[in-house]
């Protein structure tokens, strides 16, 4: 072809390490010194020799196995759950009196959580899950080596009742809606869990701990509540800091007795997932202010430090997790998530997740591909096309021009995936909500950027973003690229970290307790900054002084 | 009649006001100083306005009636049940945020247990049960005020499968059988409460808390734990002190979160009705010994002061419980339970529990009819009948000569009731049990009788007996009258206080604590002992100065 923008090329296609499938032996032990962390699990294991009853000693069956256990220098003054009490005398009997024992251990008295004729499982294993609106991200957790064992990520099932969590949460008012929508999302973390447990020879009817993070709406699911009040002024959830569960009570089938830890939100907006995000980045216990952001349906943004934490959210995301741009999509299988244009000879080269012929395009490359038709000079500064009509990278629809990204014989449905002018412009809002935010929350304490010392960048969003392409839009601030810290995945990492260190478990509380949320009212000044902050990277060119220069 | 036993005349009958139907309008205040202890309730309620969420305020919908509490001087740190924070919204919608909360607050943090629209029911009303195997004795307990409101028995309806607890714990390995057990016990104490509520215009689906009191298989059995263990050498329970248990978890239909106390048993012999006993009796707290027996199907016995407690147990009892003589019967409807003989025409008369024609004798009225007969010298010291054979009252049997107590033509079946000289033996053997607990345990301190301070006598024994008689017999020692103190049923009372006293629960932990269990060795001596008690009062008649003198 003659055209300025000769045939497209697909990059080498990377599997995203975390996406599909059970990894086989690939056990990653947890390095909580290095995280700063102690080692002190939610749940302990003890293997113990019981002492048979006699006429001369006629302690109960279950206090038997309370002092055996005290005896094995295991914590003093347990109790035993009615139901497991219930069948000791045959256990007993099975197991010639030696028994293994998982023992919930981060409450005083403990509580005995399982019991086994010797040697059980051998040690207490965990789940942690990211409870993802698309995705649910499963990690099975030795805790008391501790190691990570093995990880799974599963299609969310709720979506059969809606593509985004707004639309779920409207079919939960509808009569057995939320019933619906409760048992698919238990239904699938018990299928992650027997799948994922099954690899490794384990039965998940054994595990002996779970946590689980997850936005408030999906905690909510989980725990069987309505998020009706989440979604409508006020915005309150039902429950922020839920206690005491065991997985019977939620009807998930691990050790019915197993503890089950939900990490607690701090409101709509801050889900239990940026509870987990904070304690994973460590900005809690910083000794210079930090910034963190999460970009899922809402931009939630957190300033502070050792001593205080700052948050704001606001509806940033849309565009971004699939919501609003017609070929948007969650950064599933299918979705471009990484696009480059040739700056010389215009040539666009993008990547799929799991290499599948093109789908739509995920947050990390609807950024890509803003920064990259900016600075290759396809866009304006106001995110208009620079193409000429007749172009064949320009498309004429009813929403007026568009860009073509994949062409229609790229694609896996044989249609083009473009991107109008119109769409780009409500991805120019999304950064530039964003951008309002994080210059909100710094100005609301008398800061400035370059006093941020970490800019970690939590969530989906995190970990598949460039940083240099968010900040080449003006979406972040222009920091060096040493400051921004993607977190991965850091609801399902602070769950792990949960289920193996008390500390991690205390943090968790602790940045919750700190988290001062920050209203944003809607004023002329915050208008202004909004409109100011709707251009390529802004309007305000000197804020960006890097951006211009070449992106590889 | 020209007989020396002239016609038998019934005495005036007397209800026993323990026995039947609900009393209305027989509020009993609960005199806590009186007994010393404080009014420290199992739980607690409040009447809270909620300030309702706003964009300022987004605390969750728990959290903030968690807030209205602690405001309102409640507890702090307060946590809700899952299924209480599900149907807030609603409730708050409904009750316009002023709603009524009832909260367990012998725990830190505390739990909401109840919430409704304001007033809901005022107060926080709680049920004490006393787990008997014959009767189950309910009170209807204002926890707040504190008061009884009212008093009701029930039948137990396990007698249908098997009338004395042994048979009841075979049935329970039957196939279904501890399931049939457990499902007729908890109908009966949810019949008890939704009866005892009615009168009083209130639902026992609002009964915000309980405490059960029984022997170790009764409380087996409403925990629904088979009590096979309990039976069988080395006679051990599957659990000494259940905890943490909430109505719903046991099948009550008390509130669904309603917090259930189980007094803990300390062996199969020592029963939390022993517990109860113990604190009701306020040994615990004696400067001086005392002793309290507690005859059932077991003679429990125990010794002991402020510093120490020293518990025994032997079987004496089924004589006394029905279980042995031909004749015998529990301490129900019909149940010939007073006999006074006159000492010069001889005449006898009887009293029946309700008034109605005789059915059986029950304990006391088993224990009177001995002292009777001794004292009337119609036996001999070794239970011998001395009227000669033809007298009328002498009735010729299969087990050789017996005593007609109540005549065909006055009992319910038309039969005679009769006490053979067999099982007038059996009589004098359990007494002799009785007397030789006491004495073992009273010379394993190195004390005698004449120091105790106080002879306590619990149980529904201890109840109806008539303390005279059983010295008389030599089953209790000769100690003045003034030392006995029935105790009434301190089951029931013990498990009112937990209700309503957070001393009296201490207590109770603190006397399961220290009680030691003494076991007694079957030797020579104590055979020695025995075989002295089995005459009537003793083979050593100056242990018993007082036995002659003339009984009223």
């Amino acid at each position: 072809m003659s055209s300025p923008l000769p045939s497209f090329k697909k990059l080498t296609v990377l599997n995203k390490p975390d996406t599909p499938t059970v990894m086989t032996d690939k056990t990653e032990p947890i390095d909580l010194a290095g995280q700063g962390m102690d080692h002190s699990p939610l749940v302990r294991s003890w293997t113990v020799q019981v002492t048979p009853p006699s006429l001369r000693d006629n302690t109960a069956l279950a206090e038997r196995l309370a002092r055996a256990i005290e005896k094995a220098t295991g914590p003093a003054g347990l109790t035993a759950p009615l139901s497991l009490a219930a069948g000791l005398a045959d256990l007993y009997a099975e197991a010639d009196y030696r028994v293994w024992v998982a023992v919930q251990v981060d409450r005083d008295p403990g509580r005995i959580v399982m019991v086994e004729p010797a040697p059980g499982p051998g040690r207490a294993y965990g789940l942690a899950v990211d409870l993802g609106s698309t995705t649910l991200v499963f990690a099975l957790v030795d805790l008391e080596t501790p190691a990570v064992i093995d990880r799974l990520t599963l299609a969310n099932p709720q979506v059969k009742y809606g593509e985004d969590i707004l639309s779920r949460v409207h079919f939960a008012d509808r009569p057995g809606g939320l019933d619906a929508l409760v048992q698919a999302l238990r239904q699938a973390v018990n299928q992650g869990a027997a799948e994922i447990c099954s690899v490794h020879g384990l039965d998940s009817g054994r595990l002996a701990a779970a946590a689980l993070s997850g936005n408030t709406t999906m905690t909510h699911f989980i725990l069987g509540l309505s998020p009706r009040t989440i979604i409508r002024e006020p915005y309150v959830p039902v429950i922020n800091r839920p206690e005491g569960l065991s997985a019977a009570q939620i009807g998930l089938d691990l050790a019915p007795e197993a503890p089950v830890l939900v990490m607690p939100n701090k409101g709509a907006y801050f889900g239990g997932d940026l509870m987990a995000g904070l304690v994973v980045s460590g900005m809690n216990r910083a000794e210079k202010p930090c910034f963190l952001v999460d970009v899922g349906t809402n931009a939630e943004v957190v300033l502070g430090q050792a001593d205080w934490l700052l948050g704001a959210a606001g509806a940033a995301g849309p565009a971004l997790e699939g919501g609003v741009a017609q070929m948007g999509m969650a950064a599933a299988s299918g979705a471009v998530d990484r696009v480059r244009i040739d700056r010389t000879g215009k040539a666009l080269t993008y990547r799929t997740i799991d290499g599948r012929p093109a789908r739509g395009l995920c947050g990390s490359g609807l950024i890509d591909l803003l920064a990259e038709l900016f600075l290759s000079g396809l866009i304006d500064f106001r995110g208009r096309l620079t193409l000429p009509p007749g172009h064949p990278q320009r498309l004429e629809t009813d929403e007026g021009p568009a860009f073509v990204v994949v062409p229609a014989e790229e694609t896996e449905d044989g249609r083009p995936i473009t991107v109008s002018e119109v769409e780009l412009d409500i991805l120019l809002r999304s950064k530039a909500a964003m951008y309002t935010i994080l210059t909100t929350v710094i100005k609301s304490v008398g800061l400035t950027f370059d006093q941020i010392d970490r800019f970690y960048v939590a969530g989906t969003f995190g970990q598949f973003i460039d940083p240099r392409m968010a900040v080449a839009v003006g979406m972040l601030p222009d920091l060096t690229l040493d400051r921004f810290v993607p977190l991965g995945n850091s609801s399902l990492q602070g769950a792990i970290l949960a289920l193996v260190s008390g500390q991690a478990r205390a943090e968790v509380m602790e940045v919750w307790r700190k988290l001062t949320y920050l209203e944003m009212n809607v004023n002329q000044e915050l208008m202004n900054r909004f409109s100011a902050a709707r251009f390529i990277p802004h309007t305000n060119r000197s804020l960006f002084p890097s951006v211009g220069t070449t992106i590889t």
